[in-house]
This record gives C-alpha cells, sequence and structure tokens, in this order.
C-alpha cells in the first residue's frame, strides 16, 4: 500500500467541490488486470505464434458435437479441470463460446421451447450477477423472459423456469445451490468464478449444464473464450447451433491462444506442484488473499462500511485450508448512508449499484481485479474517506 | 484439371448404387479454402506472435464509439478501403463485430425500435443469402422478423422495413440495389463479397451501413472479424451495445491478427503495385478466374447445367477489365431435372439447395471457393455426369 496516511489526511481536508477533482477510480467493470503481473513474468513460455495460412477455416478438425471446437482446446480443458478438481468432465460435452456471455445465451436457447406458447422464466436469487436480466431481455425474445430473484419466485403460479445458479456468486463471493424448489425447473450452473484464486475448491461440481470462462480462470478476457460442460448431447446439439447462428463459430486464434496457455498452466503444475508461486492458482490465491486482508484492514477500521465474511475451508486443490477471496467485494453502508454508490461516487469512486443486483441501494459491488496502482489508490480514498466520517 | 477424361469415362459407366459409393464431394459451405496457398507462400511475413500478457483486456485502448476496438485493427481496415476503393470510410464509425454474421445481428438490432408494438420487417431480393431467414429468427424476437423476398414486399400494407442488399449477392453473383420502392424503410448493405478477387471495383460504396467480412475479405474465416462502416452514431452506438450484451467485446487475439494481416497486404501493394502474384488480390482474381473458366468449360459441354453470366467491366483497383468472378456458383438444372440438389446428391456432390434462397429447386449453389483438391475433383465428376446424361 503506498502513501495511504499522507493521502488520508489530505483527502479528509478536502471540501465536496475539492473532492470531485480527484481522479476518477473506477473500480465498475470486472477487468482482471490483477494476473497481468504473472503472465508477464511468463514471458517467452506463453507467447503464441500463430502462421499467416494457419486457423483459416470454419470448421475444426474434430469429430465432436460443437463442430467449430479446435480439439487441443478440448484437450487443455479436460486436463485443466482434471488438475484443479473443479468439475466433472467425463461422459460430458464441451462447447466453446465467444466468452462466458455467449455461453449463457446459448444455454438459455438450448433449454427454451421455440412450440411453447410463453417464454420460459429465468430466475437468479438476488443478489444475482446485473448482467443475466439485460441479456436475457435485451432482443424481447418470445423463448425466455427475465423472471428476477429466484427466492420470490413461484413456480406453481408461474410455470416452467430455468434457475441460474452462479457460485461463488457475483457480487457477494457466496457459494450456492438452487433455491426454487420445484421439479419443473432447469438449472444452469455459472462457474466463472469457482478456480481456485477465489475459493476453496471442496469437490468437482457435477451438474447438467456448468460453463466456465477464461476471463477470470487466467485473467486473459480479450481472448473471449468461454466453455460450457453439458450432459445432454441433445442441449450441446442446440448450445452449438446457437453459436453457429449467432457468430458462425468462436475465434480459432483465440482457441489456439487459449489451449497453450491451458496447457503451459497444467505442464507448470505437474512439473513444479503447488510450493511455488510459479504456479498460477497458488500465485492467484496469494494476490487475492493480500488484496482481501488489505481491504478488510481499511474496512475495519471504519464506521461506515462493512463487506461479507466467510469461513476457513479445505482447499482440495491447494491442499490447505483457504478462505474465499472472491473477485467483487459486496460492500455495504451502514444505516445513516441510503445509497453507496452516490456516496462513493462524492469522492470519484465508481462501483456497481447493489439495484442492478436486484439488492439494496445500500450495497455496491467493488471489483478486486483492477491493476495494483488503482487498487491501492482505492483502499487509499477509502482509508480517507473513513477518516473523514469519523 | 486433374484426370477429367479417365474419372469421367468410369463415373459415366457406374450404376446408380455404384455411384452411391463415390466420395462426398461437400461445396455446401463457403469455406475459403481457395486462398490458403497464398498465406502459405507469404511464410513468415504474416505470422503473428502474441505475449502472454498481452491482449488480456475486455476493452482497448481507444476513445471510440466501439470500445473494445484495437486502434491497429480500425487504422488498418480504414487504410484497406482506401487502397482498394470500395467504400468511403471518411466519417463513417467502424463497429467490430464476431464475423458479419453477429454485425448483420448487431444491424437488425440497432435499427429495429423496441417501443414499437410489431416486429420490423426484414426483407431481401430473392434468391437471398440462406442464412438471412434463420438469423433474423431464431431467438423468436419481438424487435425484427423476416418479411421474405423484398420485391414481393408491399409496404404500404405491411409496413416498416429493413432491406438486407447483399451487392454482389449470395448465392447468384449479381450486383444489387434495393428494391423496395417505399420512404419508410431502412437499409442495410451486406459487401461481404466486393472485393476485387469476385467483382470488378467500380466506385467506393457509400451508404448508411455497410459491413464487411475478414473471411472472404482474405480467407481467414476461422478469425470470426467482421465490421460495419455506419454513418449515423446513434446506430453505432446500438450496435456496439448489442455486440457488449452478446459476447462482452469481440476477440483481440484475432483483432490483432486480423490488424498485422491486413496492414501486410496494404504495405505489399504499396511497395510492389500490382504488378505481381504477391498482391493478394491479384492472386485472388487470376485464381477465381481461373476456376470460372474452368467450370464454364465443362458447363459449356453440358446438356445439363447452366451458369449466370456476366459482363466485362473495367475495375477500378485492377486497372483493367475484369469479369465478376463469384465465391458461389449459381447452378440450375435444365428442363428435365426438377431438382438440382437431389440429382447431384445422386453422384454424392452436396451444393446448398435452392429452395434456401427463396428460389426454385432447378437451382444449387455450389462453392467456388474449396481447396484445389475438391474443387477439380467436383469438376471430373461433373463432366462425368454431363457424359452419363447424354
Amino acid at each position: 500500500m503506498c502513501g495511504t496516511e499522507r493521502s488520508s489526511h489530505s483527502i479528509a481536508c478536502l471540501s465536496n467541490g475539492s473532492r470531485a477533482n480527484l481522479p476518477v477510480i473506477d473500480l465498475d467493470p470486472g477487468n482482471p488486470a490483477v494476473f497481468e503481473e504473472y503472465w508477464r513474468r511468463m514471458g517467452d513460455k506463453c507467447r503464441v505464434d500463430i502462421p499467416g495460412c494457419d486457423l483459416m477455416s470454419y470448421k475444426a478438425p474434430t469429430g465432436n458435437v460443437c463442430w467449430f471446437l479446435l480439439p487441443e482446446l478440448e484437450e487443455a480443458i479436460r486436463r485443466l479441470h482434471r488438475a484443479v478438481g473443479n468439475a466433472v468432465v467425463d461422459e460430458r460435452h464441451l462447447v466453446v463460446g465467444t466468452g462466458s456471455t455467449q455461453v449463457f445465451q446459448a444455454a438459455l436457447y438450448a433449454l427454451s421451447t421455440p412450440a411453447s406458447h410463453k417464454p420460459i422464466h429465468v430466475v437468479s436469487a438476488a443478489p444475482y450477477y446485473s448482467s443475466y436480466p439485460e441479456e436475457t431481455d435485451f432482443l424481447c425474445s418470445r423463448l425466455y423472459k427475465w423472471g428476477g430473484d429466484a427466492k420470490e419466485y413461484d413456480a406453481e403460479k408461474s410455470g416452467a423456469f430455468i434457475e441460474v445458479v452462479n457460485s461463488p456468486n457475483n457480487p457477494d463471493g457466496c457459494m450456492r445451490q438452487s433455491v426454487v424448489n420445484a421439479s419443473q425447473g432447469k438449472l444452469i450452473h455459472d462457474f466463472a468464478y469457482y478456480w481456485p484464486q477465489f475459493t476453496p475448491i471442496n469437490s468437482p461440481a457435477d451438474h447438467d449444464l456448468m460453463y466456465f470462462t477464461f476471463s477470470k480462470c487466467t485473467g486473459h478476457a480479450g481472448s473471449r473464450i468461454g466453455w460450457a460442460l453439458v450432459k445432454d448431447r441433445e442441449v450441446a446439439v442446440k448450445m452449438t447451433k446457437y453459436i453457429e447462428l449467432n457468430t458462425l463459430g468462436v475465434s480459432k486464434d483465440s482457441q489456439f491462444r487459449t489451449a497453450k496457455i491451458i496447457k503451459l498452466l497444467c505442464n507448470d503444475y505437474q512439473k513444479i506442484g503447488l510450493n511455488s508461486s510459479n504456479n498460477f492458482f497458488e500465485y492467484g490465491n496469494r494476490v487475492m488473499a493480500k488484496r482481501w486482508k488489505n481491504l478488510r484492514d481499511v474496512i475495519g477500521r471504519s464506521d461506515v462500511f462493512s463487506l461479507p465474511t466467510f469461513e476457513r475451508q479445505y482447499c482440495c486443490f491447494l491442499g490447505r485450508p483457504s478462505r474465499p477471496y472472491p473477485a467483487f467485494a459486496w460492500l455495504k453502508c451502514k444505516e445513516e448512508i441510503e445509497d453507496c454508490g452516490s456516496f462513493l461516487r462524492g469522492y470519484n469512486i465508481e462501483g456497481r449499484h447493489g439495484k442492478r443486483f436486484g439488492a439494496d441501494a445500500k450495497y455496491l459491488r467493488i471489483s478486486m481485479l483492477s491493476s495494483d496502482d488503482v487498487f491501492y489508490d482505492f483502499l487509499d480514498r477509502l482509508s480517507a474517506i473513513q477518516t473523514f466520517q469519523q
């Protein structure tokens, strides 16, 4: 942490007008810049090299349901899940998408019924990922429709539904299970954050339709690679059809690069084991642990904010107990402040407003994944605000 | 052409049952394998190299409307259009998508009105690209709806519409203009094939919303890069929003590779000019010309098939007269054969059925972009069929 004390005093003394001139600290998006330093250190080992005549076809040389999935990517992803132990991959079809955003929409398409007279409701327990409602509704499809908080959903009255279970959950980091107690529901498990840097891995997830993303696994968000593990062949076929009609496949350049980076990650793990900061997940876990400790130290001295707390659990991958270190801090303002977003905006700190997650305005989602500079500037300014409030 | 005579005789003598054992020649998809040889010859010049820590962000370092567009890709695309002279780029916003498939859907979203009570009709003159109806309707959107053949569209009766003008047109290779004569229409110009290898460039296209694709420009279909040139800022903003909600941006790896390859292509053109087979478009034009000559030779000896004919025109880019050499042959069977697709399937030749383009079963779309092996095997078998028919 850089210069907290000095800045605390100077910000605490500022007038409202002067605070508005502070540089904006934007912690709204979840861009995973935190992991860039690791890949910089890896240097040429994870450089990819693509000749001009390679990867030119729409198709992949595969007999797969997902006809555009590169075989080397499939092999790398299956190997990664086996190494990490976070998902069952045997007897699962693998469908690749342009980020988990596209995979989620492919899943909605695959689980809905065109012949049905009414759109199927898509629900998720609040606080839910802010993009689910918009991604579900923006095309005003007659196949599916956002149905709101899963905890409020009355399946008896409202009929068939898809429940999205995000575990650990964005924004609050909690581990989750489905909440709607009804047989006519279908489940989608969003495991974007079920990796050892963010949460203890307790067992391989084993559900009908689970999806993951390279963006949050290693931090390579720019590659736009997500994937689903799908038990039912027909669902995998329909998801593939969605991606065919939507984008005629998925970037081969990104698939190739993702395969190479995941392979490197698995090789390093097999060769050097965990007891080295050269292991990506060990490195990521330490970095996230340090950030959470620093944030909790600042919040602990505060009368203004609080954070969720998490129990220590055994992580099967790390082989030791670990706490969850979520990708986002679900910051809550105390009684006297109605709107956490507006309050922090007064100090030019941007987060994502609680209401966007189906929650109260007292909450604000703060990214824990920014670059070091941005994150420690944030802690710096947050310390100062607390001093000011007191 | 390899071994036409020998094979002609052998196939001509085969029974129906034996014909079914011939290897399948699949000319249904438009995979542009024809250009791979050129890029192989270019060798290391167009190799791309991406360090593990690069291109990791969702965002691009740009002040652009399209917040995920890499500046080097924007620069390369504008330079390419200026060099080829096929589109006006000044005072146009550039929106990148995951192939022209996604760009088309982004355009539908941007030109429709969520507040409207009825979906806007999407029309295109038959024969139209077979994917337009399916891409428009597969999500059963209340924003837009496929309206069929633009020539049959009654705007007085049916109201607001979007007309897609594909020029040169897939499947028949004709140059086109809009056909619906009504003021309440919006236009999308699909210029996937408006490149010098496929058609003479007569002037820079100048329309409100025009789109192109890397897949057909250079043959790099696996990269899934398409782009739109958009006059109206609000339309570009809405298209960007669609891509944000649909895939949270576009592969940076592919954007980076596309920028490098286009830059190389432009550098070569500036350095060596056209009088060399090292110029991609000159090379492409010669290869397509040769294929069309060979196909016309075979069809010319036929009583069974016919092809569209095209006038020679001056190509401003090549600086000489050229004929159109479309990416697809729009093959027509003569009177005695009802269904061209079924007829050729009897010889294990697959094309795309005329009905999928809103046309007659007498037509079949045949890709002219396959690898040399496949294309010349096709000519070989086609020659034999004609012998058989006689």
